[in-house]
């Protein structure tokens, strides 16, 4: 069932928790791929009623990013969610979420959200926080479900939950990957032949680093040189960043002796595709 | 019932909202006078559990402001507090509403927390969103109850559950005075005795403003003049600002064709003192 505008979805979920049931949201911008439909299972086990919200947020887009041209297909989207365990699928306009007056923003501060992808896209987690708040209070979650694809983004809505004292539980699933190890994503569709082959390299350098930890390289600078190198093999990549960090404060780290996030950035042409890992 | 903790306001909620019980929420910095009681009192009659918040909350005051001096009285409150319809204050500890790595903020952009008191204190409005914000999380309230003392924070707030898509019911309810008008707050007991007779003449003032404009005086710049010259009388009077907006979106207004606000912020040695009338 698609529903498009906050009061039928208030409506909706009113009566489910009349019921007593459990509700899990799913956020996506859509063109869902195995990554969304990894989301959307996992929130059929845990809950009694499942919304995937559907909504391509322009507020989380650069000026000169790809809002315009960012992949959409409704039908398509419903019937996947739908065959995954979605009761709702929550497609707003950009009106009904935004109306032409809103100046509302929720911002985490600090060192989180100024690092990665936070550097090169500086209004963006400022958007995400924005619209998962807004998504929450129209919602009202028990629990809520995001990809590790995005590590900073969660880790920033974790943060955003703590700070503000929401009462959600933020789930995080595992990377989906394409057989040859791309991690799935809707932007890949942009990707030309050859630099959906070239694309292989973000998790083949993300692993070559996480190889060289566990032979014993214990240094965030050496073993960011590792992955870069790796990735600059490559000729149609560009890379945008290359960092190791603390997970989940995104702090700087030198030498590693607990659990870090190693995440990379490549731009291939146009194209900016992001992955990262989890050791330590 | 005094409650200090964010578990245990919660625990106890929960417990109420299973028996299908409403809540409303009354957001105070303590030192509880009638104003706050006739809030409280509000709350009980439509509600079936009242949450008075008690929090001096340090996030909107600005850097040389009271918020060391700010008065405080917590034994004094819960017993007006419960005298007055209050099933439980809540009187949390600065950690526990911001641990020491909080960072994020709700904050209502634009003009509207542009003028008026967000001039003279650029950062209070922004401590106000993010501290009800928490308040709205931790507690859930069906209905939140406000001070029209408080005109722009109230249509601050109305502007956030609006845009965030809040799904909480703000009531406003009407400025409390004492006997000789001048209106209740917290930070009367600052005034000295001269202060304290002079400072009627905000209310005095307002209802000068108020009458010219029911005798026929639309120019808004106008009726600021005689409001100013009003407050001028008094020698220990000093202006902070004097002005009539648009209500509730504080646009500004040359001739008044519908609801405006006249407020008024004036100091008399260190304590700033508001006060407003909504007409038109």
């Amino acid at each position: 069932m698609i529903i498009t505008t906050i009061s039928e979805l208030r409506n909706y979920l009113h009566n489910q928790r009349l019921q007593g049931k459990t509700v899990g949201l799913v956020p996506t911008m859509g063109y869902l791929h195995d990554g969304h439909l990894s989301l959307i299972r996992a929130a059929r086990k845990e809950n009694n009623v499942v919304v995937v919200s559907d909504f391509v947020n322009p507020t989380q887009f650069g000026p000169n990013e790809d809002f315009a041209t960012y992949p959409r297909d409704i039908e398509r989207d419903a019937k996947l969610a739908t065959d995954a365990g979605a009761d709702v699928i929550f497609h707003p306009s950009v009106e009904e979420m935004y109306p032409t007056d809103s100046s509302t923003i929720v911002e985490v501060e600090g060192n989180i959200t100024k690092v990665l992808c936070g550097a090169s896209r500086p209004t963006h987690f400022k958007g995400v926080t924005t619209v998962v708040s807004m998504l929450f209070n129209i919602v009202q979650p028990d629990k809520a479900y995001f990809g590790q694809k995005d590590a900073q983004q969660a880790a920033v809505l974790m943060k955003m939950i703590n700070d503000l004292h929401m009462n959600i539980e933020l789930i995080t699933c595992p990377i989906v990957r394409e057989s040859d190890g791309l991690a799935m994503s809707s932007r890949n569709t942009y990707l030309s032949v050859e630099e959906r082959k070239q694309a292989v390299v973000l998790n083949q350098a993300l692993k070559a680093g996480k190889d060289a930890f566990e032979k014993g390289e214990k240094e965030a600078s050496k073993l960011v040189k590792i992955i870069s190198n790796k990735i600059n093999e490559m000729p149609l990549a560009e890379i945008d960043y290359v960092n190791i960090l603390d997970f989940p404060s995104l702090a700087p780290v030198s030498k590693i002796e607990k659990e870090v996030l190693a995440a990379v950035a490549v731009k291939f042409g146009k194209t900016r595709l992001i992955d990262n890992v989890i050791f330590g």
